[in-house]
């Protein structure tokens, strides 16, 4: 068995979500390290760019020893090489996912035929949770709080309002 | 973290194919040890016997030290918590797969909270790979030999011409 | 117009859960009167018989003006047809109810256009709760308390324990 | 039981098709009342602006007295919350749009718990109709008349040749 | 490109449909000849012998020179390979049917890669139309006759009737 | 049976991929010739634009007589009328393909109910390939020769690097 304690749990994170929290928890259970990369795609658009996405990272997760967090701009499969860690975690909410999933599992894997994806069901009640749903709500008027955690919060809530009050 | 270099991967095995194997391999290089639990539902109907798969799954695994083999009948759940073991490997091959085991993954959830079901995706090659669809072959006169490990090609020989020929 | 306050609810209710009380609870919010018909397929086994599925109903219903409990052999839709109810309620937890009630509704819709099928969600904690997962997880040792009604688990008890302390 | 005669019909009607006449039709079997909401989502881009994809159903309904027709921005929850109606009719043509309305009818009731989502199946000759097919059979050159509803097909004339014309 | 004008539509044809007709005669636009082949498989149960849904197949085709009727038990692949055929048509209904077509057009290319399996659409009318479908309603004393040919909906009657009265 | 010796085969062709090239191979099997249509949908953006993507065709088709290559912008049904061919060659990977592909191919037969269209499912290898992936892949830096055929990859190569180099 190779030294496989290390997990990379990579993502947009344009926000963090509590579907991605209840994820990395029990990712926490299975590994001892996980390694949150915030990826960069210059083809998308994204509300948050990736600074701030990767600091609102670093809010949720200080103190956490055992979570790193990082950026990264080109294919997974060059980072996991780059680290040495073949393993990576992804969560499935529903049937839509897992076609997705599935055809990037196989893809990486033809790159990188060592390379494993491991995946997790979040608790059913985040089964409709996703990033894009959160800002469709929030720009809507509506209520996300028990959706994102805190930090994100204090974020939406800066992006919308207070840039705006600013200017 | 719990100790979670254990994890147990159950199944018919009725019989095991070559698309287990692949999940097991992968599997150990997650997990310090795999205990292979072959169940027993009293409904069902079977094609070998208990001792019978059981004794397969020994003759494939004959010197593996981290392969545990042992058979349950019984909630999955009432195993998992005797040995103490939380984490349960299972694999997807298919969306006709993913909606079954998600049903199955988040009812054990909801009976033991603490239990986590990891998926891992065979080999490409295996992904229509079934027990089911091995006997289907055999019983038809198809070759099956690449579908299964040698001992299990033995036994269905012997099941269905030596034991005819023999009575 | 037509009146549409009454709606029926067919299944084969061996037993009934708490998945099904919940779509008869919406239901109720919809409609005045519920009827809800135990279907009877003799080329179907089931567990309880069609005197025990009804009696189990009106155990669970008893003093509910509301709902009507009856039972039916025969095409669901010569039911809709002898009472005159062109309005049936079912419950659609996953993608795997959807194809096949999407496929029951055309089907039903072609033999009487009239009909029309109303589709409610349960709550999403029931979504993994069926009739055969209740019966599998009792006949496994496992507890169902928390998802069928007392009066279904008094007499699931009687079937397996009580029939055989007799004979 | 409350008053629950009323439905909301939500939707962008970008532009109404025949699949949304079918499901309306449907809907008035059900409920004395309908409300038909036209979206606004300041992130989407439209063909017809709210005005037009509004005064398009008035067009079509005039003279239905029970049906109302209005537009809203904003969460769909809190048009119902403003209005006191609890029910939302939607339309499930197949399995895609089925895994897109259940996450949203479960995020919806995760915001407003007495929220109750119905589902009706248009007619099978619908099942491959969309506005998004309308506008792209259009602006390819084919014929949408069998489609879409006489008024839509105007203004959709209108929009294309009417405007170059007069440019 | 070898002599593919010969394609082999195999199924179990318990009984024969206006679906599998449907496809049938899709398959001759695109086919010179169709050998039909009633397919055995000892393991499974049938409503009608292997003569009667070949007889049945007989009649509805009787001076179709287009059309050959076989019956064969055993793999489908070594049918083709002793026939010399390696086209197959496969009607696809729904996503249901996808799955496992898709899974045994894998299935059969692994063990003959020079097979190749053409899925044609049968008419948007017969999407819900099965065989089981068929067997059932008429079990439960529906009409069948828009569902399946004539010497189909006769056998029907003698099977359940006429047998009966006979004895 | 209408001469059906022909089919047309069409799609985007953003870029031609081995899946492509794979699924022409086999309609070779069943065709006489193939008309390969690279469609323009003004709507839609390209990464090649219509005379990129056919001469691509043209560089990896040269001397093959049995292939035709052109482009049309419009209904491909029109395409269809204009050309006498009613036959219509896809390729299906996996379930998300069906689903688009099943609603393409009645939508098309609602507008012209002679024409056909044959699904062919490509190489497993294949399943996970697609040009929008090919497209993300190269453009994080990823290898893409095993996924295009060698006159895509220069193109690819000259699109990225060579115009930069020259402007």
């Amino acid at each position: 068995m190779q030294n496989s304690r290390l997990a990379v749990y990579p993502g947009s994170y344009d926000p963090l979500t509590n579907g991605h929290l209840d994820i990395i928890k029990r990712g926490l259970e299975l590994f001892d390290q996980i390694v949150i990369v915030v990826l960069v795609n210059p083809q998308k658009q994204y509300l948050f760019d990736v600074s701030e996405r990767t600091a609102m990272l670093h809010e949720v997760f200080a103190g956490e020893k055992r979570i790193e967090i990082t950026d990264f701009q080109g294919l997974l499969v060059d980072f996991l090489r780059r680290r040495k860690i073949m393993t990576v975690v992804r969560g499935l909410r529903a049937i839509s996912d897992f076609e997705i999933e599935f055809q990037m599992a196989l893809m990486n894997r033809s790159i990188e035929p060592a390379m494993e994806t491991v995946f997790l069901v979040p608790s059913i009640k985040y089964s409709f949770l996703s990033s894009r749903l959160v800002k469709e709500i929030y720009q809507l008027g509506g209520d996300v709080q028990s959706l994102v955690p805190g930090p994100v919060h204090n974020r939406l809530e800066i992006k919308f309002s207070g840039g705006l009050s600013l200017s």
